[in-house]
């Protein structure tokens, strides 16, 4: 077995070596994931986060949002969402479905501190994020530690595809047996 | 108006060159975009497409996809979708939320020779993208013309986010209108 994408294992084991470098790398590309859940109308919304958290142990990845995003309320109604990751270099797709839950409140209020104040000022705009306002200039910045919202993403199954030549390979590991993992046709 | 993004206007005019670079530059963001839908569970699924046709006039864009692929038969329940574009070095998000029609045979065999041999072959393999595979080794390649088939996507609405400090912008063009756009708060 000469290569990662040839074993199970060792795919796994780069998915989450990815993730975690989303959090310690700057040019990362799990840095900013897709983020897709489902929104208006019922359709797919996608949008770009910045990856706060990732937990192979728990299975779980985090991102922070505005608790007044249009994507709480959405998620509070369907968690079944998606992280998507394209790792170009390695020619390498990463797609987590995840159940997403919302905290808030007190039990995110212990991560304020840690949070660098440029990125503080994106909690507490008036009006709140997608809100119609007649010009940009009638946005207030603000900082209000309440907007916090922590998304948690306990990953049901990671669906990976690896374009290297001349065979392309896809792979789904799935929580129900513990990411055992089993090939896909790509 | 000193910048693009302070003018409605000027901003979806930057969409549409971003859109049109993703045809023709190798490295604009826009030539791999994030396609989101709802598939599994009902659940947001994501994943990196080749954008393959953009029509300002129509307002849509294209892609290909396999015939066989499982988002087929999720676009058929459920068309509203969107598509994701991070333009990293303008700080410029691009969200089209789509209504998506999927085409194939007699509509799309025209397009078929215009196909370069390398991702023809992406058409025909066997087992069908998706299905489980007692190993990589299994899948047989094949070039079957019959499996290409055209996503159209009607853009319904598109959503913008500028990231520039010390003002983010956010703006909101929606075909029911003629796109002719408004400011969000970002």
């Amino acid at each position: 077995m000469s290569n990662w994408f040839e074993d199970l294992g060792a795919t796994l084991d780069m998915v989450w070596h990815r993730l975690e470098a989303g959090l310690s790398e700057d040019g990362a590309a799990a840095r900013y994931p897709a983020f897709a859940n489902v929104g208006v109308n019922d359709g797919a919304e996608a949008r770009i986060v910045r990856l706060r958290g990732v937990d192979r142990d728990l299975g779980r990845v985090e991102f922070h949002t505005d608790l007044m995003s249009d994507k709480v309320d959405q998620l509070a109604r369907n968690p079944c969402a998606s992280l998507l990751i394209w790792e170009a270099p390695l020619g390498f797709q990463i797609r987590l479905r995840v159940w997403a839950t919302v905290l808030s409140g007190a039990a995110v209020a212990h991560l304020w501190p840690d949070i660098p104040p440029p990125s503080q000022r994106a909690y507490g705009g008036m009006p709140p994020p997608g809100q119609p306002m007649a010009g940009p200039e009638v946005h207030e910045r603000a900082i209000d530690p309440a907007r916090l919202a922590v998304v948690i993403c306990a990953v049901q199954a990671i669906d990976t595809v690896n374009l290297t030549e001349p065979r392309h390979h896809r792979a789904l590991f799935q929580r129900k047996d513990d990411f055992a993992g089993r090939w896909l046709a790509p």
